[in-house]
């Protein structure tokens, strides 16, 4: 894929603000992401918008012109819903546009809202992204389709929670100096292990939390950015989208993630990439398993070899491969339906050079995965600097 | 736009069907579109997907790789939710990915389930369309709002209920062929007239009843097409779209439905031809009122003179511009996460013929036009018989 790149980025703190409405967060990123590409308003042509839980835990759906609305844009805007991986979704949208010619600038992003109710309303909404019939009516929530998943894993490759552990800390450790992380926090392997445990195998340090935010990108064609002397450096070279049955039960082995080596197929043929070209990888670390599987279905570590990653230190901010440079969903933190452009802002700024974390990052290209469920959707792009 | 290709269509009875579950009529729609199209599944790229009150009607987010393990499709599925234009963006999505030569075959559509609850959980569902914070904590209902537009359009331009009665009248009368359509009933002037008032000056015959009832297209591009001899003689020629703000109060004048406007012109533009052209009109008539802003909206009649098209002649089954030769959201019933797709399905077998109405058709291109809200969403398609 050509000529498309991103010109601005922009987030609000990712933690817990109840008393912010959902278009008070996204109107923050998105005015931000325009600062940042020293675009005007009047010069976007679409808002591609991710939300997962908007209708639940806000009562309010058809969010996309709303947003565009408090965004100050006066444009069409579409909503997509992908649950964890909604706004992957939508910068595949917004991606998908650029590059096929359809609009010169774009913003693309996502908000959820997941504090301002009780957490039992939370963790019911977040399980309408399962099966409600053959899942949830069973009492499957997501710590514990996770936890099956990391148990399938642990019986056919191997493993123990202290890999997971060394998972956990690492994100931890590079959240420390992300001014936009919930969890500004560095905790031990000792800490990891001794904490309460969720659903066995996974504890309390193995979980994402729950995260009120927002994230916008400003996606421009080549053409636009060269004619208005935007500071674009960093292109959009490769999307992928990748799919699976929704319900665990109905996968062949829960321990791998087929939509996601889909998705990663897709985009490395697009890109015309390898994957040792790859310099750092955000992954959808909703749970500590979670970007052991993501590793491997993506294609970095063979079945069963990426649960001993972070402890080997291949996969920490000295290793060869960074992954989660930003703290990850594990201590960043999950707005569900604005995760899967925040990783696109983290990568961004990475590869740009304007993150704290940014000199752990050996080239010039890097990968984002946004998954949605326990992995029915997979979204994977994959950014490159260009000049 | 050029090289998109209707391959086949596919609908469910659209009724008051509460125990089929949804993955069970979205199937059933893909089933049918496969089958018209002459598709293998294994071919199907993409689903594009519409659903908008699933999460609370059904407590079932993530629906896309759902309904495509439904449909026995093996693709990466992406839902679009922009309220009563859900299906609309997921079409707009798939055109754009078949032009832009991301795909070559992918299935678009929609489902919603509206009767599986009491009316008024589907009531205070319907109303998540509209802006929270200052519509719905107001009191505000749909059927209000468009009473809201219907006096705001009586004061500025005249009319009168009779007026309306007219547009009620001419989509029952479309909808007794229509073997899909909820209400295969005529009625008289009279009969609306004297219906019960929903809101002044909107009575029952003015409103599209609740319904369930899915759609499905397989869209391919035309080399596609040709290489597999599939029978696809209606192309997609424009696609458009347009937005507004949500909340009615913050639109200048409640009478116009600029995003109407906006998304018919990228169509035309699009499309390359004109207003003209059309020979037959497929709008999103939740309410009668919503008629009459939509064809001018549309450009088919200045503000002001849509009012007493129906009533003049113009606009039924032999008048010069047929409208709503399905029924009509009104009588053919409004599934409302499906309706973008059965809009399209519905134009697509006029233009070939295959429609109990298709005679009266005198001409090659057709238009669909599907709204959100008060219309802070519109989509356009525009539809023409190329073999």
């Amino acid at each position: 894929m050509e000529g498309v790149r991103v010109a601005g980025v922009g987030l609000t703190h990712f933690g817990q603000t109840p008393d912010r409405t959902g278009r008070e967060l996204f109107a923050e990123a998105a005015e931000a992401a325009l600062a940042d590409a020293g675009v005007d308003r009047e010069a976007v042509a679409e808002l591609h918008y991710g939300n997962f839980m908007g209708a639940l835990g806000e009562r309010q759906g058809h969010q996309a012109p709303l947003m565009a609305e408090a965004a100050g844009l006066s444009c069409p805007a579409t909503r997509y819903e992908l649950a964890c991986a909604s706004a992957g979704a939508a910068v595949r949208g917004a991606v998908r546009a650029i590059a096929a010619g359809q609009a010169d600038v774009v913003v693309a992003g996502g908000m959820e809202r997941m504090t301002n109710r009780a957490i039992e309303e939370t963790t019911e909404a977040l399980a309408i992204a399962a099966d409600e019939l053959f899942e949830v009516r069973a009492g499957v929530t997501f710590p514990g389709a996770y936890a099956l998943m990391a148990r399938s894993y642990f019986e056919e490759f191997g493993g123990e929670r202290e890999d997971l552990a060394h998972v956990a800390v690492k994100n931890h450790e590079n959240a420390v100096p992300n001014e936009y992380a919930q969890y500004r926090k560095a905790i031990t392997v000792e800490q990891a292990l001794s904490a309460p445990i969720i659903a066995e195998p996974l504890g309390l340090y193995d979980s994402c939390p729950v995260t009120d935010g927002a994230s916008a990108l400003v996606v421009v064609s080549e053409a636009y950015a060269e004619a208005n002397e935007l500071d674009a450096s960093v292109a959009i070279v490769g999307s992928g989208q990748g799919g699976d049955a929704l319900a665990l039960q109905s996968r062949g082995d829960p321990a791998r993630t087929p939509a996601t080596d889909a998705a990663a197929m897709e985009a490395f043929a697009d890109a015309g990439v390898g994957r040792g070209d790859v310099a750092a990888v955000e992954v959808h670390d909703c749970f500590t398993i979670a970007e052991v599987c993501a590793l491997e279905g993506l294609g970095f570590y063979d079945y069963g070899e990426a649960v001993g990653a972070a402890r080997r230190g291949e996969t920490t901010a000295d290793g060869d491969l960074p992954v989660n440079l930003s703290g990850g969903l594990k201590a960043k933190g999950h707005p569900v339906g604005a995760t899967g452009g925040s990783q696109v802002v983290e990568m961004t700024r990475l590869l740009r050079g304007d993150h704290p974390n940014a000199d752990a990052v050996d080239g010039t290209v890097g990968l984002t995965h946004n998954a949605g469920g326990t992995v029915a959707s997979a979204v994977v792009h994959l950014l490159e600097v260009v000049e």
